[in-house]
C-alpha cells in the first residue's frame, strides 16, 4: 500500500464534523478502496473551544487556517469554510500555489474564482475537486465530467437548491403560503436565518454556472446567469399549476448554441412549471436532481440528497479518494486555458410556453386590458384562469394564463405594454413550462 | 498532448457501429477531454462484407478477433461481441494477459469471468472497464465505484433490464397481456427473437451480480442470484397492483449482512410491487435506474437509457476516455484478491409484505383452503381480492392477497401446504412489495 494521504480540514461546522465522522466510521473500507490510508493531520476553525461532538485531540490545530496550506504533513487541504471571498479563497490560493491538492464544498468560491483556481491547480500539477459544491451527495460533477465525457451535452438542468425544493413541496402538500412555510423551514434548520441566497436563487445559480462550464467547455460565467427566486410564488399559483397538470420547481437550466463559432450560453435559474410525468416533478423535499442530455447518452438523471452533513461529507471524501487513487483531471474536465468564451444568449428569442399571473384590482375592463396587451405583443393564449373572490370586496384578484409556444420576447413586450397600468396591483409573475 | 490512444474494436453490431459513429462525430471534443487523440486502428467482426452504415476503410481488419490483442498498434481492445464464453472471453484473456486494456459491454462475460479477468488486469497493470455492461448509458459503475466510494453501501437495487421494463410499462398502459406485448416488442426490436435471457431475469441477474460485487466488496457470485422473470405476470396482476397503489417492475436487489465476520449476500431479481410514490415507479419504457443506499450519502439514484447503440456507445467511450486520462482502478474498486467470500443469505428470514396470486377453480371451499394454509403457516393477510368471473363458467378465477409484513419463509410454507391442491389450476405467483 502506498504512503498515507494526509488531510487538513479547514472549517469544522456540520460538514467538517461529518467528514471527521465519516473517515472514522468508514476508514478501514475507505483505505482499502483508496489503496492507501487517509488520515486527518491538522484542522482549523474559528473557535477552538466549541464542542462539535467529535474528538479533535489527535489533530494539530492552526488558529490561522491559511497556515494549514504551509504544513509539511499535509497533502490535501479540505476547505469547508464557505464564502465566495475572504479566508476561503486565500486558503485555496495558498494551497494550490504551494502544490497541495484542494477539495472544497464551496460553490460560491468556485462560481466566482473557479477559473483562477483551476489555473493554479493545473499549473502546479495538483487536483482541485468540488463534487460537494454541487448537488450535495450526488456525484453529478463526476457524472458529467467523466461519466458523460463522450458526449456533446445539449442541455443541463435540475433542482439545485434543497431549501427551495423543500419549501415548494411543502406549499404543494399543505396549501400554505410562502412566508409561512419559510418560517417553518427556518425553525427546522432547512433554511438559514438569512435565506436570501437560497430563496432568491443565488445558491442555485452558483451551482448552475459550475455545471455549465463543465458541460459546455465554456468559461465559468456566474454573472451571466439570469436569476429569479421563489419568494413571489403564491399558494394559488401552485394550485393553478396543479390543475393544469404541473408542479412548480426552482430549476437551473443551461444550454449552449454555437453560431458561426460564436458560443451563446443560456443560463437561467427560475421557478418552472414541470409536467407531472417528468422525473423532476417527483423530486420532493430537500432532494436535488441533475439532468444532462448528451447527444449519444440521451437523458441522464442523477438524484439524491442535496445537502446535509452526511451526503456532503460523502462527496468530499469521494474527492479525497480520487486524489488518493491518483485520478488527476483538469478541474473543469478540459484544460482551463482551452475553455471557450461565450456571450450570454438573448432569452427573447427562446420559444417557451409560459404561465403568467397577474394580481389585479377587481374592476371592469381589466381582462380586456390584459388580453389586448397580449394580442398587441403577439402572445397567443392557450388557457385563461380568473380566480374570483368569494365575496365582493376590495381584495385583488388572481388572473393567470398559459400561453402557447412562442418567443419569450413577446411575453416581455406584453408586460411592457401593461407597465404602469392602474389595474395591476403587483408586478406580473412569469414562469416558463419545462419542455 | 500525449500520444494517441489506439483502439481495436471487436464486434460491429449496432453498438460497435455506434462507437465508430460516436468517435467520428464527437472526436474533436473527446480528444480535448481525454487529453489525447483517440483513434480506431483495427476492427474485427464475423462478416467482413456486411454493410453497417459506417466506413471501415481506414481500419485494419482481422478475421480472427483474438489477433486484435496481438497487434502492436493497439492500446485498448473493445469487446462488443457478447456471450459469456467463446470468442469474447478468449479475446479478453489474451488482451489483458498481453498488457492491453480491455473495455467491454458484455455483462454475461463479466458476471461469469469477472474475477478471473480482473485478476489478469491487475497483474498486468492495465484496465478492465465495463460501464456499458450495466444499465446502458448510465454511469452507474462509476457512480458506485467512485462517486459513492466513501460509503458502506447498505443496499443496491434497480431496474436493470429495459426489455422487461418496456413490456411491463406497456401492459400497464394498455391493459394487454404479456404474450401480446412481448410479440409487439419483438416486432419493434425491443425484445430478441429468443427473449429468454431478458424476460426470465437472467440479463438483470448478470448486472446485479456485478453491482453487488462492486457495492459490497464481495466476490462476484452470479450463481447465487435468486432469479425469477416476468412471463407469468398477467394483466390482472397489474390491475390489482394498481388498485392497491403500486406498479410492477422487474427489480434487481442486493444487500449484504455481516454476522460475526461471515458475510451473507442477498441477491434477487424478481418482479416487485413498487409504491407509486417511489422514484422507480415513474421509470417507464426501456429506461433503467440504479439506486444505491450509502451509509453517509443516503439514497443515490442514477437513471437513463438502459440500452440502444447511442447510450451504450457513450458508456464504452467514457471508459476509453478514463483509460486515456490514466485513471486506472481495480476493476471492482477493491483489489480482486481482497474481495470477500460470502454465503448466500437465507431468504426465508427476510421480512416483507407480499402479493400472492392464485388461479383457482371456481368452486366452494377454495377460499377456505387458501386462508387456512395461510393461517397454519402464520401468514397474516392484510387485504384479499377475489376477481370473480363475469359469467358462471369453467374459467379459473383470480384470487390475490397482500400479506402483512412477515418472514418470507412463512409464505413459502403456506404455499407448500397448498402444493398439490386440486383447487389451484396453476402455481401461485408471489411478488414482494418494495420497501
Amino acid at each position: 500500500m502506498a504512503e498515507k494521504l494526509r488531510i487538513a480540514l479547514a472549517g469544522l461546522g456540520t460538514v467538517g464534523a461529518g467528514v471527521i465522522r465519516l473517515l472514522a466510521e468508514n476508514g478501514e473500507l475507505i483505505s482499502r478502496r483508496a489503496g492507501r490510508e487517509i488520515s486527518i493531520t491538522a484542522v482549523s476553525a474559528r473557535d477552538r473551544g466549541k464542542d462539535r461532538g467529535v474528538d479533535l485531540s489527535g489533530y494539530a490545530w492552526e488558529d490561522d487556517m491559511t497556515l494549514l496550506a504551509a504544513r509539511d504533513d499535509v497533502d490535501v487541504v479540505v476547505e469547508l469554510v464557505g464564502g465566495s471571498d475572504g479566508p476561503a479563497v486565500a486558503l485555496a490560493r495558498t494551497a494550490l500555489a504551494g502544490g497541495k491538492n484542494l477539495v472544497t464544498a464551496n460553490k460560491a468560491m468556485v462560481a466566482h474564482h473557479g477559473l483562477e483556481l483551476a489555473g493554479l491547480a493545473e499549473a502546479n500539477g495538483v487536483s482541485l475537486r468540488y463534487e460537494a459544491a454541487v448537488a450535495g451527495g450526488i456525484p453529478a460533477i463526476k457524472g458529467l465530467g467523466e461519466g458523460a465525457a463522450a458526449n456533446r451535452i445539449e442541455r443541463i438542468y435540475g433542482i439545485l437548491n434543497g431549501t427551495c425544493n423543500y419549501i415548494l413541496s411543502e406549499m404543494e402538500a399543505t396549501g400554505r403560503d410562502f412566508g409561512d412555510v419559510l418560517s417553518e423551514a427556518q425553525s427546522l434548520g432547512y433554511a438559514e436565518a438569512d435565506p436570501t441566497f437560497d430563496i432568491e436563487g443565488i445558491d442555485a445559480a452558483h451551482k448552475l454556472a459550475i455545471l455549465a462550464a463543465l458541460a459546455f467547455g465554456t468559461k465559468l460565467d456566474f454573472a451571466a446567469v439570469d436569476v429569479s427566486g421563489i419568494s413571489r410564488i403564491r399558494a394559488a399559483d401552485i394550485g393553478q399549476a396543479r390543475a393544469l397538470g404541473y408542479v412548480i420547481r426552482l430549476i437551473g437550466l443551461a444550454d449552449c448554441a454555437a453560431d458561426n463559432g460564436d458560443r451563446h450560453l443560456f443560463q437561467r435559474v427560475a421557478p418552472y412549471l414541470v409536467p407531472l410525468r417528468h422525473p423532476l416533478a417527483g423530486v420532493s423535499g430537500p432532494t436535488n436532481a441533475v439532468v444532462a442530455e448528451g447527444n449519444f447518452s440521451g437523458r441522464l438523471l442523477f438524484e439524491g440528497a442535496g445537502a446535509g452533513d452526511g451526503p456532503t461529507a460523502s462527496a468530499v471524501v469521494a474527492d479525497i479518494i480520487d486524489i488518493a487513487r491518483g485520478n488527476v483531471l483538469p478541474p473543469f474536465s478540459l484544460p482551463v486555458d482551452t475553455l471557450q468564451d461565450s456571450a450570454p444568449a438573448d432569452p427573447g428569442n427562446r420559444r417557451n410556453r409560459a404561465y403568467v399571473r397577474f394580481m389585479v384590482a377587481d374592476r371592469p375592463g381589466v381582462l380586456a386590458e390584459i388580453t389586448a396587451a397580449m394580442r398587441d405583443a403577439g402572445v397567443s393564449i392557450e388557457s385563461f384562469i380568473q380566480k374570483g373572490q368569494e365575496e365582493d370586496g376590495d381584495e385583488p384578484v388572481l388572473v393567470a394564463m398559459v400561453t402557447h409556444d412562442g418567443p419569450e420576447g413577446s411575453v416581455t413586450k406584453a408586460l411592457d405594454l401593461l407597465q404602469g397600468s392602474a389595474s395591476l396591483v403587483e408586478e406580473p409573475l412569469v414562469m416558463r413550462l419545462l419542455g
